[in-house]
């Protein structure tokens, strides 16, 4: 069963003067943000699915990572499963209405029971919503049925090639859906397929990069915060990137520390702008992929002069051994959320082509308020928003549970605005590269 | 409080063989099902709105009617009120991108107030979905405010036509939605409008016609049967025309004769080759318009032969004093449902653009299975779907509550897709006129 939190996270600052403008700015322009994000999508079309990590520090609230291959719909609340369904069923209506046949093809780890309930829940979903689906693994040559704790069944079978198509035996898919992040490169079974592939493979981990990412965020954080009239500061984490580092033979250390400082010289200039006392820090992290591996919490520069061996190897290499030679310094923002019980918290909102589901809290018992708290393990704990994003209630304080769901919806949209405008660049490139041949 | 009804009404037949397997038939066939209804609303967009009435006789469920003004979004479950609204804002997305600003024309019958409530409830709708709203009436001539029994509040507003557009003082609203049947017909301050109508003033009951919607719905359901394999009558009534009818002058009854009679005929057939033992009706209705006036049953031709005065006057005359000379005349369908108190009752479900939202059951303490039961009073009662219609469950029987609820939405989005016939063929008309200007 999932976990749902009727009630929200409390902040635990007193500088939420900031936030609460915020968020009374985005009920106030409700109307002015719709038309804005519908605006965008009749632009740039919306991935299939993604998932936004936000940090919401009281005074700033931002988000820190998209995800085009989202994981955990099994932590979304399930009262809400007809809004999942439409919301799938809006998007194949607008972009493959003839669409009845899908292949699923999931991340390779196939021990880990809680990705495979997401996996089990979103070809539940997909079913629900009227399309015959199939789980194909890009590892397992036999077919394996798996009983799940929630009492789902998960059937893997194994994949062919068969000239320009993908197929499971006895099994043609019109389209085929990656929930694989593609973190080891795009694997041979996948080269040049007739089929259309959602998203995109260069939306895979090996080829994205973040920098590329929030390079559009901060675009669009500027025209939003123009258009709802704040600054856009509120709503972007500053971040610089270095490229061509070797951890291991320290290689490109002054790029980090010049860049880590720039970031925090900015950050530091916004608190005492707004009176805040907070400590500035930044987030260092792989422009490429991360799973929660090689990524930093730092306060200055200084800090990359001397790290030890350790440190150096774990920030050397993110998800399936990827080397890292691209460094993205994002300014951390605080997570002032908190539980009753006084565990760390930040949202990750959902969202199918243009319509934002809902989310849940990643809760961490064991970790501070300028960690990643993507780590899982036994002190994580998604609990899922008690209601959904879609819309405010003007009759309620800025900060009721259904205004600042709302906020987050608009937040994580801004960040989908942003991946919308990658996809387009990767077409680009991709017509390009195809009549450069 | 909407009530909200957990349970089903049961169905108080033997024959309900007939319907598990159309039930069963439609499951089954969910993939097919929702990809045929996606290639319809790519060649004809649905409307804003629609309400279907449905009749559920165990061995045939069909609709009897289908309202593109309608009105009882008050009646539907608050539960899912995050669907309705991602309804509207998916419309908005495809069809209307640029919109901001919608003037809302609601019926004139101002001292109803369950009406006033429904009103209350689309336009806190359409605001929660990113709009700005005002409602503006055809009659009144100073604002009024409502207190309404829920503790909402109405404003509405007086109108006035500036030029070539309609608007309320310091609100230019960039589209009009009608809530008004127009009954009436089409009064002078909306005709050549510059701001575009929903639905089209063509959809007024005055110029409507059943007999259009219907025969739109016979293709269709012949369309959709032959996707799914089955008898396409299982799903539709069967119905006959009369036009230049005199009820109080009696003539034209010949045609009603021969009409009703070649209608209890084919039904009679239907019902012999399902070894039904109901004895079949038929309803005989205006073409155009009605609003539960005008409405009679009749399990014979002969029975037009000698109507006495007060019947004859009874259907001379439909809404808003709407003279009849257009007669429909459509096979009965019984009504088998009855709640736990035995009231009869019938399902109506509630569509916005192609989605379909849930329904509530319209149940009447006096009236009988083969009567019409949209005749508000104080026998009436609205009980809201405890679920949404937008998803069955193969694991669950076929005639549990979720996949009965799926059916009735399949069947009220097959009058939907008729609706969008109709629409289509107004436009065309519209083309001609212009053309032969």
């Amino acid at each position: 069963m999932t976990e749902v939190l009727r009630d929200i996270p409390f902040l635990a600052t007193d500088r939420v003067e900031a936030l609460l403008d915020i968020e009374r700015h985005l009920i106030a322009e409700q109307c002015a943000i719709e038309r804005w994000f519908r605006g965008q999508w009749q632009r740039t079309p919306p991935p299939f699915y993604a998932s936004v990590d936000l940090r919401n520090a009281g005074f700033k609230l931002a988000p820190v990572d998209t995800n085009l291959f989202s994981a955990g719909f099994n932590n979304l609340n399930p009262d809400f499963s007809a809004l999942y369904v439409t919301a799938i069923q809006h998007f194949l209506n607008q972009y493959h209405p003839g669409l009845e046949r899908i292949l699923l093809i999931p991340e390779n780890h196939t021990r880990n029971l809680f990705y495979l309930e997401n996996v089990a829940r979103l070809r539940e979903l997909l079913e629900l919503s009227g399309l015959e689906v199939r789980v194909g693994s890009l590892t397992l040559e036999d077919r394996s049925v798996y009983a799940l704790p929630s009492g789902n069944r998960l059937i893997l079978e194994s994949l062919r090639r068969e000239g320009g198509r993908i197929a499971i035996a006895g099994f043609d898919a019109q389209l085929i859906l990656l929930n694989n992040d593609l973190s080891g490169g795009v694997p041979e079974i996948l080269a040049d397929l007739e089929q259309p592939i959602l998203p995109p493979l260069a939306a895979g981990w090996r080829s994205r990069r973040k920098s590329q990412h929030f390079t559009h965020y901060r675009s669009a954080a500027q025209e939003l915060a123009g258009v709802i009239g704040i600054d856009p500061w509120l709503i972007d984490p500053i971040f610089r990137r270095c490229q061509g580092i070797d951890f291991m033979r320290s290689e490109g250390r002054e790029c980090l520390v010049a860049n880590v400082d720039a970031v925090l010289e900015i950050t530091r200039e916004r608190y005492a702008h707004y009176g805040i006392r907070q400590r500035p820090f930044v987030i260092v992290k792989a422009d490429a992929g991360t799973y929660g591996m090689g990524i930093m919490t730092a306060y200055s520069g200084e800090e990359f002069l001397d790290l030890n061996r350790k440190e150096r190897s774990r920030m050397a290499k993110s998800k399936e051994g990827l080397p890292v030679s691209d460094v993205f310094i994002q300014e951390g923002v605080y997570t002032f959320e908190q539980t009753a019980r006084e565990a760390v918290a930040e949202p990750v909102v959902y969202m199918i082509g243009q319509q934002v589901l809902g989310g849940f809290y990643r809760v961490h018992t064991e970790r501070g308020r300028d960690e990643n708290l993507n780590a899982p393990g036994a002190h994580f704990e998604p609990m899922a928003f008690g209601q959904t994003c879609v819309a405010p209630c003007r009759q309620s304080p800025p900060d009721a549970p259904v205004n600042r769901y709302y906020a987050y919806g608009v937040i994580a949209r801004l960040a989908l605005v942003a991946a919308a405008r990658e996809m387009a660049d990767w077409r680009v490139q991709d017509v390009v590269r195809e009549s450069a041949l």
